[in-house]
C-alpha cells in the first residue's frame, strides 16, 4: 500500500468514527503534513483520493470539509415518483397480504449473521441499555411485588406525564389524559385503525409505505389504496383529494416525519393541507411518528397534531427507535377516538408490562435523554452522509437515492432491470441483507428499489459489503 | 372478651397463617389445655366455637381437624345450573359488549384501596418477584445490548424449550415448534380466535364464562352463544351438540381446568367427549388453561390437547397466574393453526419483550418453580377452605357456592332478590370489592351471583369485610 493510500484510509477511519463530523473541516494540508510526518505532496494525493471517494469536499479559500450529503444537494437524483399521479392510473383498493414476505425477510436477516443493511431496527448498541436496565432493577429492588391492577389502560401515570411533558416542550398540543400506553407503535397503529374503520373498509396509504401500515390493514381485513408519494414533499395531496372524491375512505395512514422508507420531512404547509383536506371530509388520519426524535435539522419537526382542530388525528409513536427497542413501549394519542382505543388496548393485550413502563418513566425524569438523542442524531446524520457517498461511489449509473432528513434508512432506486428480490437472494448468499422494495407496497412499482439501514457503525466490512452489493447491482443491470 | 373466645381467635389466626393446614389435626383438648394454661372446659368451649365458625370439624375417635372444604362435600349447595339446558331456551347468538362493565369494575377496584375480593388477579406477594427480577437483571448485565431481531415470533427459543419440557413431563403431547410466545394468555386467546373465525361468525362459550373469552369475541366483531355449564362437570356437552346441530359454530372457547368463575376441573371422560364432538364437526376448540399449575388434587390435570388427534385444539396459557403477572408472558399451542397464529402475533404486537422472556426461561431452568408451585397450591387450597367456611358462616340462608378444584376464585349464588351490581356499589362504599356476576355473561342469568378472590392472606380485616358483605347480602335478600 502506498503512503498516500495509508493516510487516506486513516482519515476515512477517523470520519467513520466521528472524529470529524459531517460538515466539519479536516486538518489543512500543512497541518496534516506536520502531524503525520509526510510530505505536502503525499497529503494532497491522499486528500484527492478522499474527495474521489466522496468522503470530503473542497471549498474555495476554506480547505477540505467532511462531506455532508444530507445538507447539500444529493449527489444522485432523487428516486422517481413511485408511480404516476393517481388520476392517470385509476388506483384500485386491494386486500393486503404482504406480511408473509416481510416476516420471511426478517427471518432470513436474523438467521444469517449478515451485514444488516436490510434490518428495520436501529443498531441496538446505540441505546442506553445499561442505564435503563439499572432503572428497571432499582424498581424491582424497591418494590416487594407488583400489582397488575396498577397499570391498567391507559398505563402508568408517571410515564404518561413524562411523554406529555416532552410534547408540550416541543410545542405539540397535548392533554395527558389523551395518551394511552401500548406495546410499541405497532399496537398503537393497530388499535387506532380498528377504532376508526371496520373490515372491508378502504384505507389510503402512502406509496411506498412502511409495511407496518399494510400489516395493520391486513390484520383487520381492510383494503388499502396507495397514493403517490413524493420523496421530498410526501403524500401527493391532490392525488389523495382525487381518491377521496371518487370513493369512501375510512382513514388515511401517513408518516409525515422521516417516512420509512423515503426519509422525507413533510413541510409544515403540506402537513396543514393534508389535515385540512381530511378534516373537510371527516376522515381520521393515523400518524405514525416513531422517528420524531431522530431529526437531522435544527428542531423537532411539527406533527399532524399541531394542525388538528377536530380531534381527527390519531398520533402513534414509541421509544423503540430512539431509546429502547426491547422494552416495547409505545403510545397513542387518538384525539376524539380516545375511549375506543383505550377499550381496544384492554381487549387486545390487557396491559403493557409494568416495570418497562416505570423504568422508562424514571429514565426520562432523571437521566440524559436529550443528551443521548443529540448524540444519536449526530451519529445517524454522519452515517447517512457516508452511506450516500458510498452508494454514489459503488453503484452503477442509473442509480438514484433519497436524501433522508432524519431516521436511519436510505431509499435507493436501482436501474430498472434489477429485480430487488433476486438481488436480495444474491446478497444473502454473500452474508449481506437488504430491504427489497416489494415489502413497501402491494403493487409491483418498487421491484427495482431497495432500503438500506445506515444505523450501524461504518466499518471496513460494511464498506466491502456495500461494494459487493454495488457489483451485484451492476451485473444485474446489464 | 372471654377466655374461650380469645383462645378461639388465636387458633383461627394460626389456621389463617397456615400453622395448621386444611385437613390437619389441631392439638387435642388436653394438649391445648396444657399449652395455653387454661381449663379443659375453656378449650372445649373454644373448639366448639371454632366448629361453629366452620374452621374445624370433629372426627369420631380422632379429634379436631382443620376443615378442608375443598375435599369434603361442600357445606352449601352448589350454585344452580346457570340456565336451563339449551334445548328449552332457544339460545340466540348475540353481539358482545361486556368490556365496558369489566373495565369500569376493574378501575373502581384499583381506585379504592379496598379488600380485593373482586380482583381477577392473584395476590402478587405470592410471586417470586425478586428472584425473577434478579434473572432479568443478570441478563441486562451480561448483555451489552439487545437485538430485537433475535426474538421475532415464535419467541425466545430457550423459553419455548422450557415450556415444552414442562408439558412433556406432565404427559401433554407437545412439539416445541408448535409454541408461540404471546403477551399473556389474553393475546394468545385473541390470536387463536382470529386464526379460526371471522367477523360475524358465531362462537360457543361456557355460561358463565371468563370475560376475556367474551372480550376476544367482542374485539373481533363476532357473535357469542352461551352454553349451559355445570359447576362440577363443565360445559353441557349435550346442549353444545344441540347448538351445533342447529347452527354453524366457528369455534368453541372453554376453560376445562379450574374454570373462572366456577372452579371445576372437567373430568377426563368429559374432556374426551368434548374433543370428540368438536372433532366430528371440524370445529376448533380454544382452550384457556391459565390455571393449569394451580390444582388442588394430586397431579396436574389433563388438557384438551391430551385428547386431540386432529390438531383442532388451540391451547392458550400463561405464567401470569402462577409465576409473574407483570411480565405478561403467555403462549399458544395452536395445533394445525400454528402458521396463522404466528403471523397474527407478528402483525398484532411484533414481539413480546425480550428480557422478560429470557428471565422466565432462566428461572424455569435454574430455580425452584415446582417448589414455588407446591407452596402456592397449598396456600390457595387452605384459603379456599377458609373462604368457604366464612361464606357459610356470614351469608344468609339461600346462599349457594362452588367447590373450587384449583385456582383462587369462589363462585357464590346469592338469594335471588339480591342484585349483585347494587351489592357491588354498596360494598365499594365500604371499601370492599366483589366481582359482579354480570361480567361473566351477556345474559341476565347471573344477576344474583358474585365471584370472590381468595388468593390474598386471610386477615382479621378480610374476615370483617366478608362479614359486612354477608350483612349487606342479608339486607338485600329481604
Amino acid at each position: 500500500m502506498k503512503l498516500y493510500e495509508k493516510l487516506a484510509d486513516e482519515m476515512t477511519e477517523a470520519v467513520r468514527r466521528g472524529v470529524f463530523a459531517a460538515g466539519e473541516r479536516i486538518p489543512s494540508v500543512r497541518q496534516a503534513s506536520q502531524q503525520h510526518g509526510v510530505s505536502i505532496k503525499t497529503v494532497l494525493h491522499a486528500y484527492a483520493l478522499l474527495e474521489s471517494r466522496g468522503i470530503v469536499e473542497t471549498r474555495p479559500q476554506s480547505g477540505y470539509f467532511v462531506r455532508d450529503a444530507v445538507a447539500t444537494a444529493a449527489a444522485l437524483d432523487e428516486p422517481r415518483l413511485s408511480r404516476k399521479p393517481v388520476a392517470q392510473t385509476q388506483p384500485v383498493a386491494a386486500a393486503v397480504d404482504v406480511s408473509r414476505l416481510v416476516l420471511s425477510t426478517l427471518r432470513s436477516i436474523r438467521a444469517h449473521d449478515a451485514v444488516p443493511f436490510g434490518s428495520p431496527y436501529p443498531d441496538p448498541s446505540l441505546f442506553p441499555w445499561r442505564r435503563i436496565n439499572q432503572y428497571a432493577n432499582a424498581i424491582a429492588r424497591r418494590q416487594a411485588s407488583w400489582n397488575l391492577m396498577d397499570d391498567l389502560p391507559p398505563g402508568n401515570p408517571e410515564l404518561i406525564r413524562q411523554i406529555a411533558r416532552r410534547y408540550a416542550e416541543n410545542g405539540v398540543p397535548v392533554d395527558p389524559d389523551e395518551i394511552i400506553i401500548t406495546l410499541g407503535a405497532t399496537e398503537a397503529i393497530n388499535l387506532s385503525l380498528q377504532a376508526v374503520a371496520k373490515p372491508g373498509d378502504t384505507v389510503a396509504v402512502e406509496s411506498p409505505t412502511y409495511y407496518a401500515m399494510l400489516h395493520a390493514i391486513e390484520r383487520l381485513g381492510m383494503r388499502a389504496i396507495e397514493v403517490a408519494t413524493h420523496p421530498v414533499h410526501g403524500i401527493d395531496i391532490e392525488a389523495l383529494a382525487q381518491v377521496i372524491a371518487r370513493q369512501k375512505i375510512a382513514a388515511c395512514m401517513v408518516m409525515p416525519n422521516f417516512q420509512n422508507p423515503l426519509g422525507f420531512q413533510m413541510p409544515d404547509e403540506r402537513k396543514q393541507q393534508l389535515v385540512d383536506l381530511l378534516a373537510a371530509h371527516e376522515i381520521p388520519a393515523i400518524e405514525n411518528d416513531v422517528y420524531q426524535e431522530l431529526y437531522f435539522g435544527e428542531a423537532r419537526p411539527s406533527t399532524l397534531k399541531n394542525f388538528d382542530t377536530k380531534g381527527l388525528v390519531l398520533h402513534c409513536a414509541s421509544f423503540s427507535k430512539s431509546l429502547t427497542a426491547s422494552y416495547r413501549i409505545g403510545w397513542a394519542m387518538p384525539g376524539r377516538y380516545r375511549a375506543q382505543v383505550e377499550k381496544l388496548k384492554f381487549l387486545n393485550t390487557l396491559t403493557t408490562p409494568s416495570v418497562p413502563q416505570v423504568a422508562v418513566a424514571d429514565y426520562l425524569r432523571q437521566d440524559g435523554y436529550d443528551r443521548h438523542l443529540r448524540h444519536v442524531r449526530k451519529v445517524y446524520r454522519q452515517q447517512a452522509s457516508i452511506m450516500m457517498a458510498m452508494v454514489q461511489r459503488f453503484f452503477p449509473t442509473g442509480t438514484r437515492m433519497s436524501t433522508p432528513q432524519g431516521g436511519y434508512v436510505l431509499w435507493v432506486e436501482l436501474p430498472e432491470r434489477v429485480d430487488s428480490m433476486r438481488l436480495y437472494q444474491a446478497a444473502l448468499s454473500r452474508s449481506i441483507t437488504i430491504g427489497p422494495g416489494m415489502m413497501f407496497s402491494m403493487r409491483n412499482d418498487f421491484r427495482h428499489f431497495i432500503r438500506l439501514n445506515y444505523s450501524y457503525p461504518w466499518t471496513a466490512q460494511t464498506e466491502a459489503a456495500l461494494k459487493t452489493l454495488g457489483e451485484l447491482v451492476a451485473q444485474m443491470a446489464r
